[in-house]
């Protein structure tokens, strides 16, 4: 008999259409999900906009963390203290924490790297922090989330191959001292594999990475200003080292060509704000494209947001109400929950509809008629 | 048999304990519901932060819709066109508007009262506007309203005798003329009275409005800066001479004492912005009083912010979340919508204790209790 507490990936089938894409299943101590799976962004214990009973709404089983804009406020030890974070944001799904090594190097005033760890400024109040590869485990202990991620070094885009190379090889350095913590059963530990735009780094990165046997690896380092070619480039070395049996979860993207594309090359798993970001903005994502509801050409248009979704906003209101709720001076909260529900829902029915493909053996063709599509359409 | 179109109300009871409380029913085209009431106020189509199935949740079966605002943005023409106010914004309970007259004088460039009506700039974008009894009328015929409200002439606080008789007089003209107005069956209009805190003027505009035969009566100009004792006065002065069989509505109150003690007064119908407004300050609403979850002593509450409360944010979420959500630096959405649903679930919690009180005969008993544990702990 499984224990329902050990985290598990099963892969249940490959794409039979001539793609790399792959179904499969992951368990967790709070639940099980199919893959390809996207993941909603709760930066500060909380999906922006949005409830717990929101995000079910969606589909979605699993949700991100942020373990830098948590350390940092309310802290961790406080957290843990409220239950840990399930407890604390009301969410009884999976949830999965990144590592802060991003936000450490994209938002936080930093003081000095080095192999020992970082030392940083938090971006709020100027408090001084150290995130060591131990210590990111422990907050991520202190957390409670079910799937951790490791203190990586991500350099900033572009980067040299030397700057590449020595951030990699921390990574690796990072990743053995993070996998040395002893762990609770009920949480893992992934890779994230570095190497910036470089073949031979990811490649190497891969290969370091793959023989520490994790239960699933992160490709790290990409979205962050490459070009398109670049980034899948990247991912199809990475993806062709990767063990098969382990879940690929490439960090931080993406727009739905993005996650179709990536599915394509073998990646089960997809975070990124997109969806609420963009909500927030007014920007809706369609099976016709991605459309902007301040337009004036929507005021006086009765349809819904998108005509084949079923969540709460297409199911009540036109694109006219939503263009009200929208417009300069109105600019109605409401406006910005229902579009964060709706785009939440567009990546559930996405990936969905991806998952579905799959196991029917028609993802590329699928493929070929969501991209042509969702392009043709986009405002 | 009842046609279930047309407006009534229904005293069903009065209060058995000395108090001029009375249990009543309201019935339009929209549905029904018991008073004494509390009306959410959906500004801009709108109950700020809720979707519709939100309000429902909160028990809530009449909304306020408010002609000024939708008038000047998106426009009654408009909101006619897109199927009127129930259908734009998909509520499908009853709705009241207001009748602007309050707004123009407190928010619009004010250009030119007479007689005939008022002339204003917006205050959105300088356009000139021009507001008569009978454009009013219009205006809500085209929101589809199921109660309706006159242009009356309301005065600041404090105004002369002088100042408030005129306004008075020409709240009755108006009146006159709004009736004149051949309406639909399915929508009603109210009288407001008018006439500041002249006892003598307030008498006088019942007395005038009451022989009108409306089927309901509003009271205005009150609670715009004035003493509590000052607006209890003149409500009693008015409720003393309102045809008894008619619904009472004190317009904009307002605190739960508020309530309380207006219901006491005979009062039926409430409608204010505080439930919604405070929440978005962080202030929510316990049967012990008024609380502001910024509070450093929440912080480590577990508790929810009402234990008494089935609300969906007091089910799920613990005062230390919701601070968290509050705290500076994070202020995230979803916390405003969550208090602004407790808040407004709390209210209709309070006038629903109101009604059954007053059927069981022991308001006066209730309103002692409530105001001495209410104010005890408010922050």
């Amino acid at each position: 008999m499984v224990d329902k507490k050990k985290f598990q990936f099963t892969l249940e089938c490959f794409d039979a259409s001539g793609t790399q894409a792959r179904l499969g299943k992951i368990e967790t101590a709070h639940g099980s999900f199919p893959t390809p799976v996207f993941m909603p962004v709760g930066t500060r214990a909380v999906v922006k906009t949005m409830t717990p009973q929101n995000i079910k709404d969606t589909g979605a089983k699993i949700i991100l963390g942020n373990t830098y804009h948590l350390a940092v406020r309310p802290g961790e030890k406080y957290i843990q203290e409220m239950g840990k974070l399930h407890r604390f944001m009301a969410w009884d799904g999976s949830i999965l924490t990144d590592s802060g090594g991003f936000q450490v190097l994209s938002l936080a005033d930093l003081r000095k790297i080095s192999n020992k760890g970082v030392v940083f400024r938090s971006h709020i109040n100027g408090d001084l922090y150290e995130f060591t590869p131990e210590k990111v485990i422990e907050i991520q202990q202190c957390l409670g989330s079910d799937i951790m991620m490791p203190l990586d070094h991500c350099v900033a885009c572009p980067a040299t191959h030397d700057e590449a190379k020595e951030a990699a090889e921390r990574s690796i350095l990072w990743l053995k001292r993070s996998k040395a913590v002893p762990l609770d059963e009920n949480q893992v530990l992934f890779g994230i594999v570095q190497g910036s735009v470089y073949a031979d780094l990811r490649e190497w990165c891969a290969k370091e990475m793959k023989d520490l046997d994790m239960p699933g690896y992160s490709i790290g380092g990409l979205a962050v200003g490459e070009s398109k070619k670049d980034m899948f480039d990247m991912l199809e070395v990475v993806n062709a080292i990767l063990p098969i049996e382990k879940p690929r979860y490439l960090m931080g993207v993406g727009t739905p060509e993005d996650i179709v594309n990536a599915v394509s090359l073998g990646t089960d798993m997809f975070d990124c704000v997109m969806p609420t970001r963009n909500a927030r903005g007014g920007g809706a994502f369609t099976w016709k494209g991605k459309i902007q509801i301040r337009n004036s050409h929507h005021r006086e248009s009765l349809m819904p947001l998108e005509p084949r979704c079923q969540c709460y906003c297409c199911r009540t209101f036109s694109r006219a109400y939503l263009h009200h709720l929208f417009s300069k001076g109105v600019e109605e909260i409401m406006g910005l929950t229902m579009l964060s529900l709706h785009n939440l829902t567009f990546y559930q029915d996405l990936t969905a509809a991806i998952r579905k493909s799959i196991k029917e053996g028609n993802f590329k063709e699928f493929k070929q008629d969501f991209l042509a599509q969702y392009q043709a359409g986009s405002e």
